[in-house]
């Protein structure tokens, strides 16, 4: 049983041990993945992110923040992220935050979601955004420097919420 | 006669003159038309941005920043935003530096270019990146919403800095 709320303070521990976790791999995204733990949670809590946890059985097993994805004239597009811990992989969480930040992104007004960098080897989220109705409407050539030493390409996804 | 160099201290009024002028427009940039200056130079001058300012016969007539477009495993990919005083426009100070900020970046080892959010009916601005060798890669729906109350696309466009 998953529980998706907002963050509390006493998460941030656990939100950390999950950034590091997944961004240490160096394969699905563009931080630094010897990331300090500061500059991690100055990132992911910043004041101007919504910031999501997914608990399971008493555990924090991922995490998201949703944000406006631009300022003033571009703010009514939504921009989220999404970490699940590699120990949760394959229980249906990454897919469970992505239904959440979407039904939370309608009732924040918003009127699309867009991704801006997504890894194109990420095969598993380029398909779960997709069956989740995001389309890939850009491709950005070798932008993402693989942990595999390849320069591979990231894709832009975008899905309007009109249809809610 | 353009001369494009760093900003120092001296030109902050004349930056914000520019940004305030351009932005109030709501045409060309997400920022909100009513951002104070403390925001906009605080977003401009940011510490991780080179600045630059465009002079022509002693006037700052416009500026732009170059940055990495993305920390970490997506930071060879450079990202540039320009601005030019409405007074100045049609003199070719976009252009120059345009072809200034390619430069630089080589200088500087990124390996591509990355605008991520040009407006679509910034149509100078579209054909001078194309004329510059950058192609649009995605296209973001309705992204902008425009100071004709219109929601208008943005394009993502891209450059390879491979060949110089």
């Amino acid at each position: 049983m998953l529980r998706i709320r907002e963050a509390s303070a006493s998460d941030t521990g656990s939100i950390w041990d999950i950034f590091h976790a997944v961004v240490s791999l160096g394969d699905t995204y563009a931080f630094d993945p010897k990331i300090s733990r500061e500059d991690a949670l100055a990132y992911w809590l910043h004041p101007a992110n919504r910031c999501f946890v997914a608990e399971r059985e008493g555990h924090i097993v991922g995490t998201y923040i949703l944000k406006a994805n631009q300022p003033g004239l571009g703010a009514h597009v939504a921009n989220a992220a999404y970490m699940v811990s590699p120990d949760a992989r394959g229980l249906g969480v990454g897919r469970a935050m992505g239904e959440h930040s979407l039904k939370e992104a309608c009732r924040l007004g918003f009127r699309a979601m867009q991704f801006n960098f997504v890894v194109s080897t990420n095969e598993s989220a380029v398909r779960l955004w997709q069956r989740l109705g995001f389309t890939i409407v850009g491709t950005l050539p070798g932008a993402f420097h693989h942990s595999s030493g390849r320069y591979v390409d990231a894709y832009v996804m975008f899905r309007s919420l009109a249809e809610g």
